[in-house]
């Protein structure tokens, strides 16, 4: 039924639903991506939804459970993408979910400009160390430093992708916030509802949620915040009703 | 000893280590202010302070106990600054801090630009809402609305007075954090330190605190959530120890 390779192992996602394959030497899905996942708006009945930088096809595969629309995903690294396929197929889902194989800056020249009603997009975090410090692993390299695409590239593509009033959201490190919210206004997105999300009661965020309007109007919500663990290291309720669908 | 006008009070400011003038009528300071207060960065030993749109003065005389720099307070509104200069006779405070009666915009000319290692200010909030919707009580319209100083005048004068790598604090609405940071950053202001305060738990942000460097390098951090009452509606601990000094 399932073709597994390597050390790939088929993880559950969200309590059962849906499987999910994962490799911890090549990509296993974070938290963030989940997140990001349940953050996001998405119509429900209908309408074209794009994640850009897909990794193994979390983000698909869980917005799958929130909207009937058509769901991409975009991929650069030719072994997540197969692993995303595999999964895809495995939860018969071809039919609503397209994984692409490519660049996401040729995506807009090769689906369309203004074409989505929503893009998603857990980009690699971090600028590019210099040569001796990028994580030998390739595949854990490229997914967490911009080596095959910046924030800033993130960022045009998702304003070029999106249609007028379609929503683009992010997830990303608070460090970088001045960074994205000062790229969105360059590129027409403005920031409608940010959350942050803090490890702990007490310490620093360490994680945003940010969502934009293509050309929306100034109004900046902050929503509630979002504790992941108790002092205990157990997940909170919030997250567990998040991961694992408890109530 | 002291001389009250109309309905003002001597209020108890910090659980009555200082007493602070107030009126209903004409103003009396908010929990912003005293977040503000308790927010900013201040030298301990020494140095050059100034608050901006300092109202009655709540926030030189809170200051006042953080720090024994030299700190200047700024007010438009003659009735107000009047009421500083007294609550901080009544406090003996003349030799540490000491209020201007005049336009934050001309304060750079007038005390000098780049003399400040911290400026702080709690501006208005609110853009100027058509003539008719104004409040007709011109001392709360001027304190709330942006009709003396809008916020690129806060931000423009708060640059000119600070000196380089000195700090900048401000409190505003979650909503105007787009409009803030662009400012900042294009008057070489960067933004270091943001706190949002919510009013309960599960709760959208009200307000937010931020801190920026003046020519500072970009690297954010987004403190612990702030929450302000329990579903009770009493102060939870976290204020009752910033109002009050409990702990």
């Amino acid at each position: 039924m399932i073709n597994l390779k390597g050390d790939e192992r088929l993880d559950y996602l969200l309590a059962g639903d849906l499987r999910i394959i994962q490799s911890p030497s090549v990509f296993s899905f974070s938290l963030d991506a989940v997140l990001l996942a349940k953050f996001a708006y998405v119509p429900i009945q209908k309408g074209n939804i794009i994640d850009l930088c897909s990794g193994n096809g979390v983000i698909p595969l869980f917005l799958s459970t929130r909207t009937k629309g058509k769901i991409i995903g975009v991929e650069i690294q030719e072994r997540l993408y197969d692993m995303a396929v595999r999964s895809i197929q495995y939860n018969g889902l071809e039919n609503r979910i397209q994984m692409v194989h490519g660049d996401i800056k040729e995506m807009p020249k090769q689906l369309g400009y203004g074409r989505f009603e929503v893009v998603t997009c857990n980009p690699p975090y971090f600028k590019t160390p210099p040569e001796g410090e990028i994580n030998p692993n390739e595949h854990l390299a490229i997914a967490r430093h911009e080596i095959l695409c910046t924030l800033e590239d993130v960022i045009k593509v998702s304003s070029d992708l999106v249609k007028q009033g379609g929503k683009v959201a992010l997830v990303h490190r608070p460090g970088r916030l001045m960074d994205i919210v000062t790229l969105m206004r360059q590129y027409r997105l403005e920031p409608k509802r940010i959350q942050f999300i803090y490890p702990k009661q007490g310490k620093e965020a360490n994680t945003l949620l940010i969502e934009a309007i293509k050309d929306g109007s100034p109004d900046l919500k902050i929503l509630p915040p979002l504790v992941v663990y108790h002092d205990n290291n157990e997940y909170t309720k919030e997250i567990r009703a998040i991961l694992y669908g408890e109530s």
